[in-house]
């Protein structure tokens, strides 16, 4: 998708300088600035500070950090360690797991010198496939879209929550995939941006790459939702996921689960827009799922422009105060209306997902 | 309560110098001052600008401004006039109303040379009524704590959203009283605080005012309350209101109905505590409160202390994005468990509130 114009991708490989490209998220939307990542570790702390995110987006650039690892040191120890060294990087977003044991897997027996370039085109497989992916889930999702603007025949105002942007993926996005289609067809549109707090994901890039595509959004506080439900100015909620049980139950940014209620009291239906490698076959229950905690200084401290434009940490809480900062929670599945999928719409079911997907 | 050790109530009236002294409240947590309003011109600002907030002390002000009125020109056109001012300041809080029209009714028939006295005594007297009831929610929701207490055996875990502490009052609180009085007779008590976007007066006053009387709390998220009831971690809620319907339906901060939701959803009881004061006998229909539309500078800036201890304002959203800033939401009465009141605990329904203030 495009900034300022300019067609993009969150990440690629670069042959010339034997380095895989991204763009540095955690500088987002105050700077865009390209980002070279030439070894394991630079890649392993890309993913933990977030300078690339998004469940689809976490499971490339880790499968790119395989692709470093043989450039830096081809060898079966290393290789194996690299792989742990990048599972651990963060623990909620299935597709890490994934990504890395898919291109283990495409690596097995071969000999040292093909390694390389197989690992290269099944990185970059990752990459299409997901693109792929992404493109059909914006298609099944456009469906819900156009139903709802033939009966209402006025902007259809979505509600989506975080980042599951093109932001998030390689290009297209999850959630943002049907609205960036419905676009294209003309179909007017305007999404409620919650801020989503702390890191602001969905202020920083959600409503950033809405702008950039001239897509009408508004940012509300993450409490805002509920009461625009009440008041009839939502139509429909689309939110990604970092994992999905195979029992339907959606594991996704912290916050997920209070809209999803506010849309179940409000009769507002609720969507969740994934890629395959985001479903867990293995966890059944949801309290089993590792939620992330992260740093509290995320919360206590915030970044933005000062009156000369200058970027500026300011502490905003009482310096004698601590916070927790849990980073995902789980949406059970009867509060989501269905999924969308490259294969189609879903019911978050064990049922529905096994006949879609096994 | 106490700030740094020494008592203080949120307003009062200085003889001496004919003028009401505030805490401003728009200063913390980073500077506690004290500051002077000598004019009913003041006095709006101070509420407009949120200096002073929470229902029942901005009623105890606008009685204040009532008296600075007096001072400042004491002709019946200039107090209508001002009374008009005072209650245009903002549109939720119901308790505005019931000062305004109390000190009003009061001053109805008087002598010239009387009318400031008399209106000092009613201001006063408002706001003694005020922390009497306030005493009185937290001895009644003191009862509520005690028997979980009886139970767990273990620390009390209450969520709260916003600041409906000794802050919005004039001292003990709302929502606070029953922490404080539990706190006072020694039951371990951990508070979850909501952060409460967009002003963040969780953060900056509730926090602030526990970490003051040394009660132990954590700032989270607005978007963490779901998850931590999911896991068990949150005993009970109390939150305020800013204007509880005859019907039971609450009024409160924006994103206290998704909290209530959340509760419901995980059986975890949910109060509102609340002086009589709060109470509207006229609207019948949610819908028909006016809930207020703040600046969306409230959101997409913030103020903090940068590296050198200096108070800076940043902006943290994408330039091009717009947003909006709703400050209130209504929870419907069905998710109430109860409403605490100066005189006992009753159901957050029409006949329960007949019969206990009517």
């Amino acid at each position: 998708m495009r900034i300022e114009g300019k067609e993009y991708r969150t990440i690629w490989f670069d042959e010339t300088n034997q380095a895989v490209k991204i763009i540095d998220q955690t500088k987002l939307p105050h700077q865009f600035k390209i980002k070279e990542l030439k070894t394991v570790k630079d890649t392993v702390k890309a993913i933990k500070n977030m300078e690339v995110r998004g469940a689809p987006l976490i499971g490339a650039t880790a499968a790119y950090g395989i692709v470093l690892a043989i450039i830096e040191n081809n060898t079966h120890k290393f290789l194996v360690n690299s792989s742990k060294d990048l599972l651990k990087s963060r623990p909620t977003a299935i597709n890490l797991k994934w990504a890395v044991q898919r291109i283990s897997k495409k690596l097995i027996g071969l000999e040292k010198d093909q390694i390389l370039k197989s690992a290269i085109a099944e990185a970059d497989s990752i990459c299409e496939e997901d693109i792929n992916f992404c493109k059909k889930i914006g298609l099944n999702g456009l469906k819900i879209i156009e139903e709802i603007y033939k009966k209402k025949k006025k902007t259809v105002n979505i509600l989506t929550h975080c980042n599951a942007g093109w932001l998030a993926t390689i290009n297209w996005g999850t959630a943002t995939s049907p609205i960036y289609h419905a676009h294209k067809k003309g179909i007017p549109i305007h999404v409620w941006v919650d801020e989503t707090r702390p890191r602001n994901q969905g202020a920083n890039l959600t409503s950033y790459e809405l702008n950039e595509e001239k897509i009408p959004n508004t940012i509300i506080a993450d409490n805002t939702g509920g009461i625009l439900m009440q008041r009839g100015e939502v139509d429909m909620c689309i939110v990604g996921t970092d994992r999905t049980l195979s029992t339907g139950d959606v594991c996704n940014k912290i916050g997920t689960y209070l809209k999803a209620l506010a849309a179940n009291d409000n009769n507002i239906p609720f969507y969740v827009a994934l890629p395959s490698s985001t479903i867990d076959w293995d966890i059944k229950n949801f309290k089993d799922i590792p939620i992330e905690e992260r740093n509290s200084e995320e919360l206590s401290h915030i970044e933005g422009l000062d009156e000369k434009g200058n970027i500026k940490k300011i502490l905003i809480y009482p310096k004698k105060s601590k916070a927790m900062n849990l980073a995902f929670d789980v949406t059970p599945a009867k509060y989501v209306t269905g999924l969308i999928t490259e294969k189609g719409i879903c019911e978050a079911s064990s049922d529905a997902l096994q006949k879609m997907f096994k």
